[in-house]
């Protein structure tokens, strides 16, 4: 039987290509219209794993998407990096000058903001999806209207791509995580990062302290964030990953953390990716 | 002649709200279709000033909003907080049951995922704005179709609010902060709050080392995320909200962090708005 993964978007969306390339082609793919719709598929065992992206170079940390691994106690049991490559594709036959909008997910836009700075006369729209854009072009012909999207996408919505590589910066990497809707067991010694939320009152020496303790259980921080906890001025919660070499270093750091803090919940355990 | 503001969205957006109520009603409204057009429309000098999201209770920073201000060099010059009130509204005489899709922007979406709980013959479609959904479901008149936005929305664009108040938590406040592109002087006795930004090198110990500092000064942290330097593995940036009972304990950990830190900027000086 085939692994079930939920994923957001539709197929040629960068969630597609992560899904592939972490669990090979054999899979049956939930296409999700929403971050929410993902969590409900797990969580209903329509699906058996999804990915969800979390952070990318431009934007930092996708935020709603913590809140919602959080609010449905989801487990992180791996993460994944993609190098995202933008392309402007079109209804074949058109040129760069034809084009009047360009419409993509907003942090899309912004990672291609420089290549748009040439071109005042393409107005750009946000819309919720890369692929769905690209969907959407062909489904309705639309002329004059091009899409942000992967080269997957151009193929599989038989669009053509006038401007390839669009991004910004070279290395344009999203993490994206692996969820399950229960823990998984993995092999301690292959455990290399941690996701962890905690919560303090608002002094920047509680949050020194903390960090202190990190470094010397020998935790590297790779992210640190702050949320205001909801209806309680003056409490925070902070979402931070972790690296570490040898898994007894976290063991010992959750012990000390589970005093020092408050709802301190570990939201997954797995194998660092490598840079 | 009219103050010139510039926001996301359209009329009856919450951003919209934001700019009557910290402006006042006699204002020019630049109405922009994406965050990107409101830097623009600041940058020049087609808006005096701008109001932008920041952040909100459900999914904390928008951080994308926060590279903006960072690589567009604008500065932050107030903030307003706004309770939002999230209304399901559809073209009238129909009921709830006869809506087959709700379209709004994903973090509304997610302020209401509870209430929608209860009705799941509803699917939630992600959209790229509140107040343009309701818009589209006019002048399209889109029968099956419901918005979330504000009661504002509902009477521009002659919608029924069928359900009211189905946001999840009681206090769903969001910050918006008010924009310039050159620094506005403020008198340093009303500056109770700054942003800041600095980079450090991947260690627990020198973010640590930092905050102590800062809780030395006596100033409070209201907010911190981190941010992979892009295209520098191992480095990380910092945006850092602080909160001060005078100015002069700001300034000496201004001197101090220009020593500690790297690439160390003032996004803004302002007055804390109270919660």
């Amino acid at each position: 039987m085939k692994l079930k993964v939920a994923i957001q978007g539709i197929q040629g969306s960068f969630h597609h290509q992560v899904a592939h390339q972490y669990f090979g082609s054999s899979i049956s793919l939930n296409e999700c219209s929403s971050f929410n719709e993902v969590v409900k598929s797990l969580k209903s065992n329509t699906s058996d794993k999804a990915v969800m992206a979390l952070e990318n170079s431009i934007a930092g940390s996708i935020l709603p998407n913590y809140a919602l691994i959080d609010n449905n106690n989801l487990h992180i049991i791996g993460e994944f990096l993609l190098d995202i490559h933008m392309n402007l594709m079109v209804l074949p036959g058109q040129n760069i000058y034809d084009i009047k909008e360009v419409h993509s997910h907003p942090i899309a836009l912004l990672q291609c903001a420089n290549f748009f700075n040439e071109y005042p006369h393409i107005k750009l729209v946000e819309s919720s999806d890369t692929a769905i854009t690209a969907q959407r072009i062909q489904e309705q012909q639309l002329k004059g209207i091009g899409a942000l999207a992967s080269p997957v996408a151009a193929s599989i919505y038989s669009l053509e791509i006038i401007a390839s590589g669009v991004h910004t910066i070279k290395s344009n990497k999203t993490r994206f995580v692996i969820l399950k809707s229960t823990n998984k067991e993995i092999s301690k010694e292959l455990i290399t990062k941690a996701s962890i939320k905690f919560e303090l009152d608002d002094t920047s020496g509680a949050l020194a302290t903390v960090l202190n303790v990190l470094n010397n259980c020998k935790l590297n921080l790779t992210k640190i964030q702050s949320m205001p906890v909801i209806e309680t001025p003056f409490k925070y919660a902070f979402f931070v990953d972790l690296v570490f070499e040898k898994y007894k270093h976290f063991e010992k750091a959750k012990s000390l953390l589970e005093i020092m803090t408050t709802h301190f919940k570990v939201l997954g355990e797995y194998k660092n990716a490598k840079l």
